[in-house]
């Protein structure tokens, strides 16, 4: 019946229900030990346009059908797994992008991925400074998760480049919320709220997005160090001495060598246990020069082994890659993976603090992170889950009880997603939960959109 | 009675009833044609921390009294008006600012003035980004009117600075959000919805602001154009060039003659009709050469005529000044002054319209405004609340429909206050109107806080 009405609304074609082929989307890229379970009876439907999708929710509203929205499936805390029965709603096809170069904005819609993001950008000569991870996620669900990446040290995360957003209400409206503007005003900011919703107050159909000028010349330095926390001390120095830089990395040794191994690549750094990699930016060759000179210095006062400079894209981009596949290489072995965020100068006391708990299981934490914005992803390795001396758990939740403690946040830039919901009363106290589900219900009185995420679900 | 128990939570001396001594609290900088009258009964009371602001908002919750929250006053919609007898609850006793240069971060209790925040981040050698004019506002209320100004087109709005706030609600519970944080994912962003709601969410009681190094020098140019058309096409390609400006204002000469000599200066242009004035900042002097230079003779390819180029502090604050003070001396002829905003390329095409509306109304409507960022602020005058050939109402509406045909806002950044309500309905549909209804009803489910500001009040 709900099949016959969906084929109505999207046509044959876009409406799935045989599992086989529905199989990649029924989850993301949550570590197993800790990914929800999708449902059963599920239909997977693939809308070409903001009115299709307004249709399928108007149609799940009337009949109360759980509706999971989905962009590239690339999360990692099972913000898009469906998990009840209902549909599974896919935004790939919404596929168009424009570039306004007088007003230096790119206005996607919500399927266009990272990549055919970059590409078109970079294509006018022009440049989308955050750059969330994995390229095969979508616009649309980045903007809905408010993603971060590495290079919000100088950039920002998501929420600074999303000026505009087309999004579709669980009862079927269409808002047309900001536009290609720097400054908006008008009423309370409807966007900024479903911003970082994860699909659970509307479906995003479209975003406007600020692009920049292509900056000219930039440098990927990695710093090595003996100790951890010469490293990390050498950070509030750099960022206090006038030089922004893009980016901001700490990476311990074993995440580093585990995935060059993965890569079949080689680590440059011969020496050092700990890195620091920065990445900077400028007009022209030599201002990059100073820089790297500039944090070359502040890096040696604090013990800092001889850097590696990257110039060429080549260079820089061997190094990224390594960076980029430190999660994948340790995904096999991993139990979970947290996202928490200090102020960025407590990040010394954090990974102290990680590195106490770690002893305490008896396991092994490595972490990697953006030292540069305060946000840390320590690994929890399948050991704790299949050791005597204690439990994923409580481990993870003594990690989150130091992290407030410094000041900090559950996640900086993944989300909550189903599988932080458990521990969110750490975090969050009851009114803070309570203003949350009154506004959730204001949004969907019926409760139909991503049921499970960010707001737990009692049915 | 309600006096009695005020007195009981901030003292005796903190309330205070007697009209003459609370006048200044009764307005804000609004024009006088279109400014709200203030209600008859009113108390002012001044609490000195977030525990007395919420032992206040609890009485007035429970006794269901208007509680009209007030910074600085420096307020353009008459925000800060208080329309129903009620209390005043005035922010200037929380005083307290920490600066954290580990992390480059103020912690500024609500009632510290902007001139008190900038000084005091100098006094530690660092730098806060936005300057949203009147120095004399107040923080608790920039963040709570999401403050915008010149500088926005570098470094953003108030909201791009504001990782953290503490905010008391309506029913007198105290919400501590984000932090000394720079990414933060955990649930929905309740932060940015306060941020811009104008005190009627919650009464914002201290912000966690982020800085920056300081910059090492800056220039401010001003170049002349004879036809204003010239000046505004300038602008995109200024943005494309790779430079990022702090901030590229558009000025008439009408609005900087009127200004120089209410302020006893001498424009220093001999030539020219309308004006482009940028900031750049930068590593070097000759960083800064190099900027101006490249502006310049993008500007000549439009036309411009020789520029001017304000190097020493002195020189540059006195074009600041005269830039800063067009709206105070234009307010003794002003009928009120709008906040639209477009996408930055078609600024020109807005002043076009703008013009015509002027001449079907047989008025002139002198223009200044944030031209690298779109934000104009076009001034209406008393002939036209006098003159026969039409009305403020009717020009001002007609100004709005051209500005919603471009793509634009109703307002950029001065706020809808309660001046703009009569015309929100040309810019938030009807399914808006209702989110925000039901948000508000979320927060202040008496409707307590800040009534007919933002939201419509039928009482």
């Amino acid at each position: 019946m709900m099949v016959k009405k969906l084929k109505d609304i999207v046509g044959q074609r876009w409406v799935i229900t045989d599992r086989e082929r529905m199989i990649d989307y029924l989850t993301d890229e949550t570590a197993a030990s800790v990914k929800p379970k999708p449902a059963s009876e599920l239909a997977l439907v693939k809308p070409a346009n903001s009115k299709e999708v307004s249709g399928i929710l108007k149609l799940a509203n009337c009949e109360r059908i759980p509706v999971f929205p989905r962009g590239g499936g690339t999360g990692l805390c099972g913000g898009a797994i469906p998990t009840k029965d209902g549909i599974i709603l896919s935004l790939e096809r919404l596929k168009g992008i424009e570039i306004d170069k007088d007003n230096l904005m790119a206005i996607a819609e919500a399927g266009v991925t990272l990549k055919e993001l970059v590409e078109k950008v970079e294509e006018q000569g022009l440049f989308f400074p955050p750059h969330p991870g994995d390229e095969s996620a979508q616009v649309g669900g980045l903007a809905a998760c408010n993603a971060g990446g590495s290079r919000a040290v100088k950039y920002g995360v998501m929420r600074s480049y999303v000026k505009g957003i087309e999004a579709v209400l669980p009862t079927g409206e269409v808002l047309k919320l900001g536009g290609e503007l720097l400054k908006n005003n008008t009423g309370y900011d409807l966007m900024h709220l479903i911003i970082g919703s994860e699909g659970t107050l509307a479906v995003i159909t479209r975003v406007i997005l600020r692009l920049f000028p292509r900056v000219a010349a930039s440098a990927t330095m990695v710093i090595p160090y003996n100790i951890r926390r010469d490293a990390i001390n050498a950070v509030p120095e750099i960022l206090q001495s006038g030089i922004i830089p893009l980016a901001i990395e700490y990476m311990d040794r074993i995440s580093v060598e585990v995935s060059s191994e993965h890569l079949g690549l080689e680590w440059p750094c011969k020496t050092g246990t700990a890195y620091l990699m920065i990445i900077v930016e400028g007009q022209s060759e030599e201002d990059i020069h100073s820089q790297c000179e500039r944090i070359s210095r502040i890096c040696h006062r604090h013990h800092g082994l001889e850097p590696l400079i990257g110039i060429t894209r080549k260079e820089q981009d061997k190094i990224l890659k390594i960076r980029s596949n430190i999660y994948s290489s340790l995904k096999r072995d991993l139990a979970d993976t947290i996202d928490i965020a200090v102020p960025p100068a407590s990040m010394g006391k954090l990974m102290e603090a990680i590195d106490r708990v770690a002893e305490r299981y008896g396991t092994t934490i490595p972490m990697c992170g953006h030292a540069g914005d305060g946000n840390l992803h320590p690994a929890l390795m399948k050991d704790l889950v299949e050791n005597k001396r204690g439990n994923l758990k409580k481990a993870k939740r003594e990690i989150y009880q130091e992290t407030v403690k410094l000041g900090g946040t559950m996640t900086g830039e993944h989300g909550l997603g189903r599988i932080r919901i458990p521990d969110v009363d750490i975090f969050l106290d009851k009114k803070r939960l309570e203003l949350m589900a009154g506004i959730k219900k204001v949004f969907d009185p019926n409760g139909i959109l991503n049921p499970g995420c960010i707001i737990k679900c009692d049915k």
